[in-house]
């Protein structure tokens, strides 16, 4: 696994200097710099799942059969794609945050001198992608499938965040408009599709196979996707600080959390009551509240019962699929998340 | 004139009307007039110069025939690809730049409520050039030759525009790195791909062209470009205020502009250092110290020239091409900027 890690590392170094040197554009050292920085800074520091699950799933694909050395380069660019559309999310996403840190460093807008120059940094991000795809994929007969399966993830992945973004509006917080609903399709839009669909989806293409063949394998992925989020908004809450890395702030937020969620569905008047008063509020007592009013609820029994549910039709909709390859993949990736502590 | 903006707006409510209705997002109410709302700001609101172009050189191109209404209706839908691509832009920009205003109305991140969920708008406006091309390019030859172009393109834009971002960092404000070189080379990528080179490239390739072809086109159109650069730069200082319908302040924001550039060249030590003491300030009496300075080396008269020989230069490039109706394309593009007084 370090193996693999840092065989996955060596293709950042290779595309890196490939984008530093792309003819499309007339360098100077400054602007090499800069994007050399910029790209050390977000790309690969993250825990690079979603990347290294293109050369896994590529892999299962091939039942076992050694990569190429031409495969394993191409599967891991692809995944590599996948971590930089990644990284253009979180470097815009923690501006409109207005958040701090990002992986135990402080967010790349908040570095001195990069400030708001990190949205064309975040366009940049995104347009190496498309450099990528360019450079390495031009000449295969998937291309155009690469490039609106990347175009169309994006889109939904934006439209996922608009609908979080305008659910949030300061001065509009209203918590009835909270809803499983709604949460759901934040969560698919917003996280599922690019996190979950995505590396599958470029494994198949690499593959030969054409997508609008596998739309059952999408709403396989899309599904765990929820309930990996769902495990996301438990853990933030529930989870032990120490294992996740991080200390949730979901309460004070005023996310809408799949724990409030159920808590509203579960309350009556008077419980519905103290949520509004106490949720989306900083200080410790009111978060206190609601962390009672979880526990009255007994969520963790709820989220218990959710997730035993859930990996029992995400099975069962697996073992339903008549490729055994690809039922391999998608067990690949329940096993990964199944209970997960963090 | 008026009929073709009329029916070239049409297009824009189609357009508009079916990424409303976009499948591949699970719209609500509220996410569907939230962008509705965006797009009705940000889109249609400019001269729309970039996106008729497609229209006039696709009829050159024809030379003379009567465009399909099909024609039509694709020719417009890559121009208003072209005025998303501008939209996405600005709406970037603005946020970048702090901007107040643009086309006469709040910036639209100064619109109450939006704030910096602009930036995910930008996002979005991006996307729906994809999900444009996708719908109604899908099944041409070309379709994977109108990706690579708007990826190209932007990529190149948003180079560009790095250095421009990065060569005016707050603090390290320094008028001895701007040189006719920097200039150039920040016009030629933040500006005139997207507004000189887009259009016709746009043109070419719905007419069956391969762009590889094209390089002395490109070049052509790329010189056009930083031309019209030139005389915005001019313009910001000596134009009337009255007609550009704007007050230039490019001294005052430490602009490199092509103004600034010249009088360092032409500038002998003691200007030079007067310069340095002068610009980039917002005192009016700084800047009127700069506004004599250009007097006094006639950069009026230096533009005069510039603009000379660089229309000899361009038309002869233009009458060396082999096709008259390509000629047409690029005589129609000179004539409409040659000596604009906005």
């Amino acid at each position: 696994m370090a193996d693999l890690k840092s065989a996955f590392l060596n293709v950042y170094s290779v595309l890196k200097s490939e984008l530093l040197e792309d003819p499309a554009f007339e360098w100077t050292d400054d602007s090499r710099q800069w994007v050399e920085r910029m790209l050390d800074y977000n790309v690969p520091g993250g825990k690079l799942n979603r990347g290294l699950s293109v050369i896994d799933s590529y892999k299962l694909l091939k039942e076992g059969k050694e990569l190429t050395e031409d495969e394993f380069f191409l599967a891991s660019a692809l995944g590599w794609c996948i971590e930089w559309l990644q990284a253009y999310f979180l470097v815009l996403d923690d501006i409109m945050d207005s958040s701090h840190t990002r992986r135990g460093q402080p967010c790349w807008y908040r570095v001195p001198k990069v400030g708001l120059i990190a949205t064309n940094d975040g366009v940049l991000l995104r347009n190496h992608i498309s450099r990528i795809l360019r450079k390495h994929f031009r000449n295969k007969r998937y291309y155009v499938d690469l490039l609106d399966l990347f175009n169309e993830v994006e889109f939904q992945t934006a439209s996922g965040q608009m609908i979080d973004l305008i659910t949030t509006i300061e001065g509009e917080k209203d918590l009835s408009k909270y809803t499983l609903s709604l949460h759901r399709r934040i969560v698919q839009y917003k996280t599922a599709y690019y996190s979950f669909y995505l590396s599958v989806a470029c494994a198949l293409v690499m593959s030969g196979e054409n997508l609008d063949n596998h739309i059952d394998v999408k709403k396989i992925l899309v599904e765990m996707g929820v309930y990996f989020q769902v495990q996301d908004d438990y853990l933030d809450c529930f989870g032990d600080p120490e294992t996740i890395g991080k200390i949730g702030t979901d309460i004070e937020d005023f996310k809408c959390s799949w724990l409030v969620v159920k808590a509203l569905e579960l309350s009556n008047e008077e419980q519905k009551k103290m949520l509004h008063e106490n949720y989306g509020k900083p200080d410790p007592a009111n978060v206190a509240k609601v962390k009672a009013l979880y526990k009255e609820l007994d969520l963790q029994g709820v989220f218990a019962e959710y997730e035993r549910k859930s990996y029992e039709k995400l099975t069962a909709s697996i073992e339903a699929h008549p490729s055994k390859a690809v039922q391999a993949v998608l067990k690949s990736f329940l096993g990964k998340i199944y209970q997960r502590q963090k």
